[in-house]
């Protein structure tokens, strides 16, 4: 490569000048959207910034459109977990923003990177796991893409179908709102961290939160919704801050499945940061206007046919108040 | 990582087991539609193996999609081709297969794998050049996904729409069929070669035919249509091989832009080879039933608002004949 274009590139590294690191994913989309502009118009609700983007559609219903990508060595080790699991851990993570907007699945796209000399059994059982999940939520592969590259990298596409107007939002927060969680947090963390320090397989695969999203989305008192991918505090910011407001959060009201504090303090981790920070936990967080359904949790659970558990409330104010605060581990 | 775990990933490669390379992209596909099994259901017209997926729309409109991916390194070299060029192109690839489908661009969705050390000038370059063609094709980012990788990577998914059942398909061809192709082929192929042999920037943008795309789809006589990417040989082919037919193509007869001979001669390079396998033409090919249109090609060209060029016919038998025949070199 001839030295004149080299330094082209070079030039802005040479400055010193910014690099991705510096400014991390959140000013990253913000630089997106300003560059974009605006909300798109041609029947668009919701473009960049909430679980999915929102196009309106003709017949009592909408169309919802996410995509999320797991990248070798970043996202998943393919000695550690196995391709199958791999497989079906791409579909589920981008079903799980469907199941954060209260949508149903309609189809897939796959776009597979990987390297030439890439075993066919590895490709078949990302396939395989895919293929096992697409059907277990009826949300067939439709498409996709092959390419060449030096790592394994699944970047997937998912289309689903809501309502007319009922998708859930990130946005909608107000003081007084209360806070819920399906599930039980922190368990993805302790199995991963488990799993790198044993040496063991990984054999977590989050399950989507389809139905449950569901149910929600048909709740009278619902303000905004979101799927836990970052970690609880990490994701719960995510609603607060473009709405500036905060919340306050009993850290001993987060939901544990048994064991977790003991599993922990066994690995020599501490059970709090972990249970709100470790992330990839897939569960949903929303919030409820206060009224019958906040108060009464128990008849809420019944509801939407999931543990849910009331982890908190919506307050003035900056930031997230009662649990550790979060650098998302896998961005720039 | 402990060796438990490292031979499980290894054993398959110990064995000596086949590779991606050994099967090739068009193999893999065929494994993805078995394991995938049979057309989906739920409102899809079109899953796996054409352009792009058609989903069933209710009001007069089906809804299109799909992906394609460029890898640094292998589909393009940040060096050569700038930023900018390069968030043009990842749109234009994916806007070429809905022009295929006779598709207008709704939206798309992009998904960034990128090192946390890029300089924010690269990615600011990739957005300016993707919202650029985004904003003059009316395909506004809806939506997207940002992740940490060693290479830059852009995943583009795009969706359009088309009238209730006037896709444009793969399938269809019979013997006697016209082919025909938009603009001129070797263009990109030729400046590519011409920019890594004389190190050079590589200026070259594909255009979309959407316009054209939407006019061939009209056409009473079309039977079959798909883009350009991998060269007129291998994309023939694909047209060919599902229906069981050939072609014979008149290589006196492919269109070229003024002074190609001369510009390949001076690289040293054979006209006829990289005219047909050259590839990233991103023109049109398309077949018509023998009448009225198939005989007129001055009257197609102003019906099509583009340069159109017959070039040859489909025929019995196995293959192209003709033009020399390609291993496309950006896959497996």
């Amino acid at each position: 490569m001839p030295h004149a274009i080299h330094a082209a590139y070079a030039r802005p590294m040479a400055r010193r000048s910014r690099r991705l690191c510096d400014l991390g994913e959140t000013a990253l989309i913000e630089r997106i959207e300003r560059r974009v502009g605006g909300p798109p118009r041609g029947g668009w609700v919701v473009g960049i910034g909430d679980d999915a983007a929102i196009l309106r559609g003709r017949a009592g219903e909408d169309l919802v459109f996410s995509t999320d990508t797991l990248v070798e060595d970043v996202h998943f080790r393919l000695a550690r977990e196995g391709p199958r699991r791999i497989g079906r851990r791409a579909l589920a993570v981008n079903l799980s923003d469907l199941a954060a907007m209260g949508a149903t699945p309609v189809g897939a796209l796959l776009s597979l990177c990987a390297p030439p000399d890439l075993p066919v059994s590895v490709f078949d059982g990302f396939i395989a796991g895919f293929a096992e999940d697409a059907k277990r939520f009826a949300c067939p592969l439709v498409g996709g893409n092959l390419a060449r590259a030096e790592k394994c990298i699944l970047s997937v596409t998912v289309i689903g179908r809501v309502g007319h107007g009922r998708a859930l939002r990130r946005t909608g927060l107000a003081v007084g709102d209360f806070l819920f969680v399906t599930g039980v947090l922190g368990q993805a963390a302790l199995a991963r961290l488990t799993a790198d320090r044993l040496g063991r397989p990984l054999r977590h695969v989050p399950e989507p939160r389809l139905e449950a999203g569901r149910r929600i989305a048909r709740l009278r008192d619902v303000k905004a919704c979101i799927d836990l991918s970052d970690g609880l505090s990490s994701d719960l910011g995510q609603l607060l801050r473009p709405v500036r407001l905060a919340a306050e959060v009993d850290p001993t009201a987060l939901p544990a499945a048994p064991g977790f504090s003991r599993a922990c303090r066994r690995m020599g981790i501490g059970p709090r940061r972990l249970h709100s920070t470790g992330g990839e936990d897939y569960e949903l967080l929303f919030a409820l206007a206060p009224g019958r359904a906040a108060a009464d949790p128990a008849g809420l659970a019944r509801r939407l046919g999931v543990r849910v558990t009331r982890i908190g409330r919506v307050v003035s104010g900056q930031g997230v108040d009662g649990i550790p605060a979060l650098t998302a581990g896998h961005h720039f």
